[in-house]
């Protein structure tokens, strides 16, 4: 076999299908979020970016910084260990119990991202639970997919925010058998939102665990900031929270908070967290200082979803297609994976506006979209500049507008 | 089912079979290593750390943390997204230039760890390229046979190190079939180090590609510190290699160096890739400058492997049994989990020495063991303190000595 060439021909697939991905090398600049600089043609480009996840601004905040250079002063670089062998650190110790205490659970567990929290959590529960029955969102996340895929257990995939279905799942199966029922609260592509206490009813009623990822959610809902499952009053009937420092946290890392039995088990037997170098203290530190300050920082959050509500609100009138979001998220529907990356392109290089094109496997083919994410920090004047520039693009490439 | 139930009674097993794990909660004091602060009892112990795997101490290099805060104050905390969504920092592009160009591959790929490297990359592979064969050495870490057993290539496992298996086992498979041969260059339980010239010739024999995962050898070993493939010469021969940037180079992270195409392919198709947060540019930063310092620095690598080598005399010496690595880890074998928990917490509560005991299913029952890795830093005043510490223990526990 040659392999070079079979690489080089599913690359050249790719790129036929409108669906080679380009990165945008950017430089972003702490102090004058969301502007950043744009690496490309052999020059230096200032873009708005307008498709963070860093939702609230946090990666440049004062504290976090501060924080995060006074630990790699105070501890160093590098953890210089997985969590068993020297690489917790105090750090990790302080911010797994303000991750706990957030979320109403006994105990929390760090990952080194969002994606291993998952893939790590649910395959160990998988393998380890004889039996284990799994009922998985037809729409969660590659790395629920990936995380369930690997295991022992069954899977069951229930449609998408479907009670209905999924009640019919778990009663489709032994009483006696164990069950776990995955979902997200916020689902980042579409931004709509699941329906979590009717979840819990079915879930209840089968004695089945429910494992939340709350990605999307952590640090912007709820009056502490730590989810919908808190918003919505279900954070106890949740068996297991998962989420991610690396969004509107705005450093890295991922955690589940539970039980302390079933964290401990995790712990204990979860391969990708035992197996793999833990998370430099500097980074706990960063997560830390932004969680404590968002606990008590409404007002970033109303801000937020003025500026989410405000940008629908805007688009609508000019007859740009939504989605229907119920969240901070604004998802532009193109529908075509060529235009959508034109349209990406052109924004950027005749408006200086970033927005990366979202196209298969992320999306459904036939759904790509522009997914724009405003933070606290966009202004109105970046508002206006945007809608300008979507109208002026949608004009020139012709894009359907809504109905 | 009663889920607490079964959690609890998996946990009570591991207390009994003495290997569960209590994580010692350490504050490592940058400009002080291997020095740390142990918090534990209500109390705070200055330590010695015995076992980290900052081999270099670069964790603690000022030139590493000067550049990390500098690029937290100029970049901000996060990347803000996945690699493709705004994620991708000036500081990746740089810092896959550089892990390029050390490995003399074309390109590099980073990955949010080594252990995602490895899972993401062996997963994609297998799962992509149609009928593929892995050959795979049977002490191969588990971030690689989590990899392997996650995708629909066959695998087959070769006794450790072991040229001859592994020609049977190639040979056994249709000529034709798509091959890849995945080992380590050090084994780090053991300290042993893979023939790597003879394992590229039968590769070469039978058209398969090769994959090492230099982990425990990256800035180590070789003239520019890249690895044991640079210093055996075999760079060329090796189709992907691997390491982490959360060891010698004292950070976090991971990646693969290889040819364009192929390193497009993984960045294209690898899910543990495309759906996770890219690493803070700061670490990227860290990263960087502290490989940019050890390819120019040999009196660090010959100071590392002095100190190796006299620790391993003086154990020896005082009939202390080592297995015998060729290389920077000192395997002190103790083959009773209880006795090995006891000498560490001995070493740790009487002598202020942290070593963390390694136990089942790192390595295998009866093999548990105190693992030590000498690094630059520790001097010969912190070597007699050990090994009266070591000799104390020995005595009073009445561990075995070498025959
Ligand atoms: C729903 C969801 N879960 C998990 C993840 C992975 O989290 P992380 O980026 O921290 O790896 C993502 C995306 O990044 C996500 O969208
Ligand atoms: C051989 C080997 N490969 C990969 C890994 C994982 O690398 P990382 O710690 O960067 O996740 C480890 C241990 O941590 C290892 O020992």
């Amino acid at each position: 076999m040659n392999y070079q060439q079979f690489f080089a021909d599913r690359i050249a697939d790719l790129r036929r299908e409108g669906r080679y991905r380009v990165f945008a090398d950017l430089e972003r600049q702490a102090g004058s979020f969301p502007t950043a600089k744009n690496y490309r043609d052999d020059n230096v480009h200032d873009v708005t970016v307008w498709c963070s996840n860093d939702y609230l601004g946090m990666g440049q905040h004062p504290k976090v910084l501060e924080a995060m250079c006074e630990a790699v002063q105070r501890c160093g670089a590098g953890a210089g260990g997985t969590r068993n062998i020297s690489g917790t650190n105090h750090y990790h110790v302080l911010l797994e119990e303000e991750l706990s205490g957030w979320n109403r659970k006994e105990a929390a567990l760090l990952f080194n991202s969002g994606y291993v929290a998952n893939q790590t959590t649910l395959s160990t529960l998988g393998n380890q639970i004889p039996n284990l029955h799994i009922f998985s969102d037809a729409l969660n996340h590659n790395s629920m997919i990936e995380g369930i895929r690997q295991c022992k257990a069954q899977r069951h995939i229930f449609k998408h925010n479907d009670v209905e279905d999924l009640e019919r799942l778990l009663a489709s199966v032994d009483a006696d058998a164990p069950k776990l029922v995955a979902f997200e609260s916020v689902y980042s592509m579409d931004g709509d939102i699941a329906p979590l206490a009717r979840i819990c009813d079915v879930a209840e009623k089968f004695n089945a665990m429910t494992y939340c990822d709350e990605v999307h959610a952590v640090g912007m809902y709820g009056d502490s900031g730590s989810g919908v499952c808190e918003r919505d009053g279900v954070l106890d009937r949740i068996t297991i929270v998962q989420g991610t420092l690396a969004k509107a946290i705005g450093v890295v890392g991922g955690y589940i908070a539970a039980s302390k039995t079933l964290t401990d088990f995790v712990r204990s037997f979860g391969p990708g967290f035992i197996f793999s170098s833990a998370l430099p203290p500097a980074i706990a530190a960063g997560a830390l200082a932004s969680i404590r300050y968002l606990k008590n920082h409404n007002d970033i959050r109303e801000r937020h979803q003025e500026r989410a509500a405000t940008l629908k609100q805007r688009l609508t009138a000019a007859g740009i297609p939504l989605l229907p979001s119920v969240c901070h998220i604004v998802p532009v529907m193109v529908g075509d994976a060529v235009l959508c990356k034109q349209a990406s392109d052109d924004l950027l290089r005749r408006h200086n506006i970033y927005v990366q094109p979202i196209n298969y496997p992320t999306v459904p083919k036939g759904t790509e979209r522009l997914r724009l994410t405003p933070t606290p920090l966009h202004d109105d004047a970046m508002m206006d500049r945007l809608m300008a520039a979507i109208v002026d693009v949608w004009g020139q490439l012709g894009i359907r507008k809504a109905a």
